[in-house]
This record gives structure tokens, sequence and C-alpha cells, in this order.
């Protein structure tokens, strides 16, 4: 049976209605909406609407403050510390990456930090953002699930954080990396789990430092156990582990202890996330003003492209196509949701008593009757 | 057969006799001297006095400048552009390392970006710079090379494009990360070839996008065919290659594109090299003047290492504690130099007309009869 899609004004709304309901001012929940339906549409299924569920549970446990407003406690001519408030980490990112844009087209360079904040969807979402504005972008952020092992440990000491980079170019669209410093985050392993399939050697690891591919345990040495977790990027220290391990603790230091957000493996149970944001934006043209960066990074992303791929069917691509592809894709044919999705959705509307739009009625497509 | 162990003031003067010689100034000889020496104190035998035979063949046809002088050409408040004159990377990068500090320092930021350089030794010398002057630092560069495949491609497009981050902690020494965005450096390779060991999978690719374990093949892959090369970090694109090859990019759009250095697949042959750098330094106590971020980096460092290891006469480490455990022993007990790279600087030395002080005269151990 085919998947409902549907447009993206109708998930905007839906994303707005539950913000609202949950007590979120408008311009915030303006804000939200956009950014998590552009997510969806981009194909970053696990960062979007999907989020409404977790989002929902922190609220109900009292650790987020859906009425949280991120206050800028802090500035100079090219740095910035924002307190996120305990809110969601959407709103205080726009206004974190506006201002690291807005710094950097007087300064050259503009740095926000942000501390006292949550989930903030796609990293990468906040580096386009600065491309878009004609800037250089690198963000960074701190997670709340520590899970990632470093290398030669027995227990998982770091989270996936997450780098992404974007910068512009003049007639291609933006460079953007998106990437977790593990070696698959761990919605992967989910999905390897749902369809029984064994998890490929070097994605997870047990106490001994060995590899686990069977993927119930696997999600066990993640989610359950206390010992043995993800791999960082590079796998094991044979194959380059060392250097995501390294990744992993740069971006904590960036997201973290510049900000005084939280470090998550040391946090009492139950304690508020605290997690930490950092947003470097970069103007390409003080240094070289006559665009010659621009035509550079043209030059490097069309050689790339043009590269002669192992697999004649599969053409090399460069960081940032797949998600615009979708994009191109989603826009015009809609957003597929999982029917098991929607009925999580559907419970989280009953709960925040607002009409459920995500029907049948409201899909952009029909069910064909077979597939 | 031990290897001759020297002082590093013995390879100091040793380096700055062939630079000197080779008509470098003396204020650029004795940084890029202190550099290299530091680099061999430190373990990273690949980039120290290891490197003179490459400079020699660059200068002897004419690519390398000896006598260039670094220049400042462009200079905002937190950003500057420094041409290297085609000259060596290491008195560039001292400049561009002390100025980007200076800069952060005034403005909490400082962006540096070179153009027009050479090799410059080991990234992570500069940041760690940064990091014994408080600043957080991140420095990439490109290199000449081009020997590392895009996921997917069949052919090499990029260089081995190195990262470098650290950051000052109050009561640990800075945390100082080096690292190739490649699986392994070439260098690597060339080790195994040497021992007759099998390369382990997943470091070279040929140009079915296959791994290649032969030692001798890998070496072939890497120097002489036209496709397959090193992998990016993350191994193939199962293993997270995209990430790897995205984090490539990204140095090369900061090191080169920025600064309007070159991009090494579309020079042409015998072209000067053009190689770019860039320096970030940031000012941690700009937004937390109370000294908070060193405490939280010395919480993060200490509970990395106090992680359980996999093998319990293993412990776990963190990034710069390999390099620190080597200058300590060697700044005890010397630079071990093996007897193969001594004949190649003594024939150095000879072209140059420079006293050769790396014999056993000079040595501060006497080989041992036995072992």
């Amino acid at each position: 049976m085919d998947r409902l899609r549907f447009r993206a004004d109708t998930i905007s709304a839906q994303i707005s209605g539950v913000l609202t309901a949950w007590g979120m001012a408008p311009e915030q929940v303006a804000t939200t909406a956009a950014v998590m339906t552009h997510t969806d549409l981009s194909g970053i299924d696990s960062h979007g609407i999907s989020m409404l569920m977790s989002y929902e549970t922190l609220r109900r446990s009292e650790r987020l403050r859906l009425d949280a407003r991120p206050e800028v406690v802090r500035r100079t001519a090219a740095m910035a510390l924002i307190d996120a408030q305990g809110g969601l980490g959407h709103p205080a990112a726009v206004v974190a990456t506006d201002l690291a844009v807005e710094m950097a087209r007087a300064a050259g360079v503009g740095v926000v930090s942000v501390r006292n904040s949550h989930h903030f969807g796609a990293a990468g979402h906040y580096a386009a953002m600065a491309a878009e504005a004609g800037m250089i972008g690198l963000v960074t952020t701190s997670a709340k699930i520590v899970n990632v092992v470093p290398t030669g440990g027995a227990l998982p000491r770091l989270t996936t954080n997450p780098i992404a980079f974007a910068a512009p170019a003049r007639h291609n669209p933006p460079f953007v990396l998106d990437m977790s410093t593990s070696t698959v985050a761990s919605n992967k392993i989910k999905v390897y789990d749902l369809l029984g399939r064994p998890v490929p050697q070097g994605w997870v690891t047990d106490e001994a430092g060995d590899p686990v591919t069977d993927p119930g345990t696997a999600m066990a040495y993640i989610h359950e156990h206390l010992h043995g977790g993800l791999t960082p990027l590079g796998g094991d220290g044979v194959t380059g582990g060392h250097k995501g391990y390294g990744l992993a603790v740069m971006v904590q230091i960036l997201s973290a202890a510049l900000s005084g957000a939280d470090f998550a493996a040391r946090r009492p149970r139950g304690a508020p996330e605290d997690i930490g944001h950092f947003f470097l934006a970069l103007d390409p043209s003080v240094l070289r003003p006559d665009g010659g960066y621009l035509d550079d990074v043209d030059e490097l992303l069309d050689t790339l492209r043009a590269t002669p791929p192992v697999d004649a069917e599969v053409p090399v691509v460069v960081a940032g196509d797949p998600e615009r592809r979708h994009r191109e894709d989603r826009t015009e044919h809609g957003v597929p949701l999982p029917d098991s999705l929607l009925r999580k959705l559907e419970a989280v509307c009953g709960r925040a008593r607002v009409p459920f739009l995500l029907d049948a009625a409201h899909a952009q497509n029909r069910r064909s009757a077979t597939s």
C-alpha cells in the first residue's frame, strides 16, 4: 500500500497547531514549523514532524519549556551568547544563525553560541541558511543520548555530536554537509532491526570492542546495555575511528564548553537537557572581493560531480544533492508519511486537542489499491 | 641495531644549516627549524626533518622559493589574507597563527587565510600554538597529491586535506586533534609495503570501488594508476565514507576557495603548488568570562580518560596525548632517526655544502652491539 503524501503547508499547519496548543508563542511557532517542514521536505524524516512525540514526552516531564524565548545574554562585534531558556532549539538556532550572519556582514565573521537549549532539528538547516545569505556556515550541536564509545573504551561517553558545513557557490546551489560524528546515527540501527537485517560490521561495538551485527543485540547495546554502543566515524582504531572520536570531542567543546551547556555523560538522570549549539558565519567576499571564491567553489563542485563513477548508473554527488532532490520531489508530490507515524501523530493531536489534518482527505495522493 | 638518537638542538641546527644554505632569511630559518624540530619531537616523523628531501626537489625544480617572505595583503579587524609568495608554509603559518590569535584577543575571533604556499608541516602544530595562547584553534590545509577518491568515484579528485583542532583546558594540557580526512595518510601504505603486510580492508580502493589489500598493488593505486586511491575517512559508503568525503570538500573550500589557492585536481602538471591554509582562533573567555569553559574542558577530558578500556593495559586517551608522550620521551632520550633517512639527509647536506651533524659522534646514544 502506498504511503499517504502531504503538501508542505498541510504538514506545517499540523505542526503549528500542536505547538500552539502546547503554549508556544506565534512567532516561534512560525519559525519552528517552517524549519521542521523544510526538514521533512528535504527527506530527513528522522528530524522533522516525527520528532513531535519526543517533544511531547519532554514537555510532559516538564523538561521542555515551550513558552521559552531565546535571550541574547552577551554580545560583542563578532561573538554572542544566547540562552535558549530551556525551550526548543529551533527558534534559538534561527535567532543565532541570523545574528551570526548579521555579524559576518559587518565584521566578516560571526560566532554565536547557544546554551540551555534542546533538539534543534537538522544542523544542516542552519548552515544552509547562512549559505543562502552568502556566508560560509559551520554549525555543531551537542545531543542528549550518550551512545558513542571513545576509541578503545568499553562504555559510551559521547553523543552523535553532528557537524554541518555549508558554502555558497555562484551557479551551483550551496554545498551542504550535515553529518553525525558517529559511523551512523542510532535510528539507522532501528531501521535494520525493523527489517531484521544484519547490521554492517563496524557500526556497533560491544564491551569487548568486538563488532555487533545481530540487529536486536545491536539495539540492546545502544538503548539498554550500559556498555558498548555506536562507533565513532571511522569505526575501530585501524580504520580511523580515533578521528571520528576526535571530531566528536571537538563538537562537544564548541557546542557545550564554549556556551556553558551540559556534558551529557555527566548529567544527573532527569536533569534538564541543557544542549548547546555553535554557529559560525564567515563572509567569503571580505578576502576575495572579486568573487573568485564563488567561481572556485563552482569549479570544485562541478569537477567532483564529473568524476567518472564506479557504477555508471550512480553518478558522484556532493553533499546537499540528495536533500535537494528530495525537496524537488516532495514539493511536487508531497511528503510521504508512514501509517505507523500517522497513528502516533493522531494520538499527539488528540492529547493536545487540536484537529488531526494528516488523514486521507487532506492527502495529496490517493492510496493505490495494490503495490 | 638501535637507531641513533639526536637531541632537539642538533636536529634544529641541521635543519637551520640546510635552509640557510638554500637562501632562507634568518628569521624564517629560525621559525621553520623550530616547527620542524617540534614535529619530530612529537613523533610525527613524516612531517619533520624527513621532509627536507622533498623540499630540496621542489627547490631544484624552481617551484619553491626559499627567499619568499609572507605578506599580509588584506586585513580587517577579524580577518586577514596572507600571500606566502611561493615559499615554505611554516613561516606563513606561524605569521598567520600569531595574527589570528592577536585578532581573537581584540575581537574574540580571528580568521586568517593563506594562499600561494607550500607544505607547512603538521596542521596540529598551529592549532596547538593557538591553544597555548589560550585560544581555541582550528586549522585546515589543502595539499598537493591528488589521491583521495570521492565516494562512488573511480578516480581520485581530492588530497588528504587535514583538519586540526586544539582547545585549552585549565589543568589538562590542550586537546589537540590533527587528522587527515582520508582513512589513512598515504605514508601508512608505504609502511605496510615496506613490511610486506596486507593493507587493512577499507584503506585503498580500485577503479571498481573494490578494496585493495595487497601492499604493492595498493602503492600502485596511490602513486601510479590514474584510477583508484585512498578512501575518505569512513571507508566506503556503508561505513560513512561520504562523511569523510564531505569533510575533505569542506577543508578544500576553507583552505583554497577562501584564500584563492589552487584546486590540485585542476592544476596543470608542473605548475606551482599554490597550497592554501585556513586558521581560526576563538577566545573562549569572551562568552564565559568566569573561566567556566576551562573547567568544562577539564571535566570532558578527565571523563574520557577515565572511561573503562576494552583492554585493561591500554587506557583510553584523548587527542594530543600520544604526541605529548613522544615529546617527553624524545626530549629526554633524543629523536631516533633511521639509517636510511640519515643517508638521505647526508646527501642533502652534501649538495647544500653544509656540515652533516647527524652522525654517531653527535648522537645522544651509542648504538648497542646487539638488538
